[in-house]
């Protein structure tokens, strides 16, 4: 079901894509009954399965092939057992497993809105209330928070050392929409003289505070809650991050807040955005450039940036020296811009 | 989007599968905006498609660079143009159109199930009331019957080819579940002796009735109303069209009907089914091995059977020289049975 993409014309690749929803529920369903613990338990045949997620045979078997057809379980005489992927990302027994994502990505409140899709195309926006998912306290930042901290965490490290590539010694940074806290947390490891302000609506700090204690960072963890929009963001920052946050706006907005970035740095200071960075084309790389759909459905203006529209909105906020790093092994991209002195 | 299987874990899988059901929406909305017809109109600029589609700039870009991404799209230059498959499939103007079959596949009654897929899973049938899909008079069937008949349209030379292969002059012929009725029309047609027998709900009748007045075949063509469970077929048949049926049910309940065929069958008669019929190893290939899904969401007890499942069935009902030929270019096979002398 990964297919190769054939030449001649497909009604194959029709039926499939109006069943694509399905692949979805699949995965979501086997979290669910704990599928994947069970597998990596073993022994995986259909009856000691369904026993271990309390399930039918019939269910599981058929659960077990489709998750196989997806690549993600392996059969073998009528036995499962876990690819590299699941083994990695979905037994809850792994420390790199991201299935706490399946609840954020599934939010109803997220998905609900596909099933308006083509009222969102012909409005040109989200049909969700008010500034859709970034409508200020909205909830589901919070299960952002617990539910994508696992998917984020390998981007952490790559991002602090461009961030700090040769910078040393005391510096503040601040971690605006920190969320999980991650970015902040991991510039703060690298570097046991930096000082972490770590900005977002106060329920969402909580989960980010936590996660800066279990890193023992905590002593160098302030917490600023409020909007990016509006609170004094206080300083002068050698740092600001601003991860997945530009993809929410339309680019005047994203300008606007940039110029305010901008006035809180120190001469030269350094903001970098971790983005979905598509090419100039859109529609490379895939997951990158598919982002778009996913901002037209859920915010109003919102977009997956192309390098050249955040250089300029980085110029028209005062920066230059305007850098694209793409984090290896994964689809996003760090923008880093430099403070004009 | 149409990805390879990546040799090493790769979280993007998980990312793009949990997110699949954007691909499904996004299919639909473009036919629902008769995208793929103002596609063909040219000149495939944004502008243009918006005013063509009634709908926003923002939207249709962003829709269509996404349709790009999984192959149902091509662009250049800034400009959007058909692939083979959407010229073929999902231009209106095409005779080979298939995108009717959207409403069927998007039925609300239909999908909602997979938003309790774990439930359904545990319990090992469909959570939807009754027998699921194939409660009684289920107005799904009309649906189906309208929606589903150009991509079963292909299907019906091969099938009435294989099930006509040697025989010549006068028959009967009983079409069971017909449906949209262009399996036994095609039978109709390739054997101007042949009169057909239409046995299915009245109101799904009525499809298979018009479609049989447009081929012409309408004076050659009864109509026989009821469920295939409870009516009385009449008979004897030397041929009986068993299509897209079993796979709603149990083998014993489809050894019965089996049974049931047989006895309204001349000796030597031949019953036809036709299905997704994966392999033994129930993996491959993906899109016959992935509806055993769609039958555990749906139906009570159903299932996409092998051919060594399906041959039980139909030896335990009495047939014998049981044969499974695959239909090229598509994902079904029919089997052939003859009822014994």
């Amino acid at each position: 079901m990964p297919t190769a993409q054939p030449a001649g014309p497909s009604p194959e690749l029709i039926f499939e894509t109006l069943n694509a929803y399905q692949r979805s529920a699949a995965l979501r369903a086997a979290i669910e009954l704990d599928l994947f613990q069970a597998i990596g338990e073993g022994p995986g045949d259909v009856a000691s399965l369904a026993r271990q997620c309390r399930a039918s045979g019939r269910g599981i078997r058929t659960l077990c092939d489709y998750l196989t057809i997806l690549g993600l379980l392996a059969k073998e005489d009528g036995r499962y057992r876990h690819t590299p992927t699941s083994a990695t990302f979905l037994d809850p027994r792994s420390p790199a497993c991201i299935a706490s994502m399946a609840r954020f990505l599934g939010d109803p409140g997220m998905t609900a809105a596909y099933g308006r899709l083509a009222e969102i195309v012909r409005k040109g926006g989200t049909v969700l209330p008010g500034q859709g998912s970034v409508e200020p306290e909205n909830p589901i930042w919070v299960e952002f928070a617990h539910g994508m901290a696992p998917m984020m965490a390998p981007l952490a490290g790559p991002l602090a050392a461009v961030v700090l590539e040769g910078l040393a010694g005391p510096l503040r940074a601040l971690d605006i929409a920190a969320g999980h806290g991650l970015f902040g947390i991991e510039v703060a490891r690298q570097n046991p003289e930096a000082r972490i302000t770590a900005l977002d609506w106060a329920p969402v700090l909580e989960v980010a505070r936590a996660n800066a204690r279990k890193a023992g960072v905590d002593d160098r963890y302030d917490l600023l809650p409020g909007s990016a929009f509006d609170v004094e963001y206080g300083g002068p920052y050698d740092i600001v991050l601003l991860t997945n946050f530009l993809h929410h706006f339309d680019p005047p907005t994203c300008t606007g807040l940039l110029s305010k970035v901008h006035a809180a740095l120190t001469p030269g200071g350094r903001a970098a955005t971790l983005e979905f960075v598509p090419n100039e084309d859109r529609i490379s790389p895939p997951i990158a450039a598919a982002f778009s759909l996913t901002m037209l459905a859920s915010t109003a203006a919102g977009d997956a940036y192309t390098f050249r529209e955040l250089e300029s909105m980085y110029r028209a906020a005062g920066f230059d020296g305007i850098t694209a790093h793409p984090i290896s092994n994964s689809s996003h991209t760090v923008v880093l811009g430099r403070a004009s002195v």
